[in-house]
């Protein structure tokens, strides 16, 4: 790993590296947070997963996470949204391609060559970031509109591994909205079947281990009724008695500065549910 | 006055206008954040300036300072850090013409058209302001680098004006340090008697009104050594008995993560010297 930038943030490390991936098979980009905690013992993980367009910059200058993170002694990684570069497939649309991996390992040509943000994110981030850095195994992951969507899905999909989920304005429902259907149709092929593996509305259906989903909806959101839909993933919780908690924030939109506003909280929420877990 | 941005941020508004400014002669972008208690009382006004390069987004963006002013009920106006467009002059370099105005009224052609962001700043826009929004007339001012500069010089250039004034890694001495003399020969010309008079280190030593200077500085700012400097404030003031607070941070640099970090100090500095004043 190739530390490129190095920064005190209260009283901690805002650090980024670059580090060459087995998963995507390429360089990625990553945003590790230290709180000052971590100078003296080891601290647990909050992953943070972004949207579309975004890099592993957007999270760690605007959200003003790291406040509550030094307050309650957190490490944040916060990751990149696609393998990135001129050898990677991409797409001129903002919402396939470089900055939309949308956390799915991807089995159609070209993506299937590097699009692997699932197994990145779900395998070899945790493995990478415990053998690195003064952190416990305890995990906590977040993420807002497609990244709340992968935040959903991964902790979903991997009982135990989670201590705690929660998201910002997630895509609760990729089959069903324009950019989940165009996403998955690219990375997964037209067989809607293989899709409900990447669908939270889908995968809490089955889930064995009822992890509590907590989520935060901008009722100003201007994405809210066309491709984040969160009635869909409550109706769905609520009928196998999954735990679901959905906060409708009246006036917010899907901007960072929804996040920024409820980040501490959420932040609160995982570092109580990282304690119980000890 | 045109509402070019509007978005709830903890509990208030962040907005952003564009508006004719009589000062510049153009069009100048304006962001205002609101904070809740707004909605049925005035309140006090930060004014915020940004440093090098920045717009008015740098600050509503990345600095978190919505939070503390919600918590205190104190709206932050920050705008634009100089005139801007394809009819304005500008230099290729990032330290003069466009997003470098260094708050100066400007004397020397070409910047003699447009640049007057001393005259905009302590003049056209706390009328706007409180013309069109619902602030009190006590008011704040602060900024970064450049911004510091300008907080400090208008500050002590208008006593009376400003119950507080504080700055982050400011330039202290424009007519010492590189930025500073280019810039201030650039817009004022070569004679240096007429920097004084927007230069923080000359004009304590003749100030009327004795404005304490709040100032932090992180001791790992980059620029600390060549631009800064300000050590030369502090000495100037402590020889005439001006009140100066210089707070040596350490481990910070010049970024936003600096700001970030101590801002929430700073805004309630001056919401205490706001509440002082009534």
């Amino acid at each position: 790993m190739e530390r490129i930038e190095h920064r005190v943030c209260f009283g901690g490390w805002q650090n980024v590296y670059s580090h060459r991936s087995h998963a995507v098979d390429g360089a990625m980009r990553l945003a590790v947070y230290l709180p000052p905690q971590a100078d003296t013992q080891k601290v647990p993980v909050l992953y943070w997963l972004s949207g579309l367009t975004c890099t592993e910059q957007n999270f760690i200058t605007k959200a003003g996470a790291q406040r509550y993170a030094a307050e309650h002694g957190m490490a944040i990684v916060a990751c990149d949204t696609s393998p990135r570069g001129g050898n990677v497939a991409d797409d001129s649309t903002y919402d396939l391609g470089q900055g939309a991996g949308f956390y799915v390992d991807a089995t159609v040509a070209p993506w299937s060559r590097h699009y692997r943000m699932y197994d990145y994110v779900a395998h070899e981030l945790p493995a990478l970031i415990e053998k690195n850095f003064p952190v416990t195994n305890r995990r906590a992951i977040s993420g807002h509109s497609m990244g709340g969507h992968g935040a959903l899905t991964i902790a979903l999909k991997n009982p135990g591994r989670y201590c705690s989920v929660s998201a910002f304005a997630p895509i609760v429902a990729p089959s069903r909205v324009p950019w989940g259907e165009r996403a998955l149709s690219a990375y997964l092929g037209r067989d809607r079947e293989l899709w409900r593996a990447y669908d939270a509305t889908e995968l809490v259906q089955t889930a064995n281990e009822k992890i509590p989903l907590l989520i935060d909806q901008g009722d100003a959101d201007e994405f809210l009724q066309t491709q984040l839909r969160p009635e869909l993933l409550v109706t769905a919780a609520e009928a196998v008695g999954h735990p679901v908690r959905l906060r409708m924030r009246h006036g917010y939109d899907h901007s960072y500065y929804f996040i920024a506003s409820f980040i501490g909280e959420h932040i609160a929420y995982h570092a109580k549910e990282l304690r119980n877990a000890r």
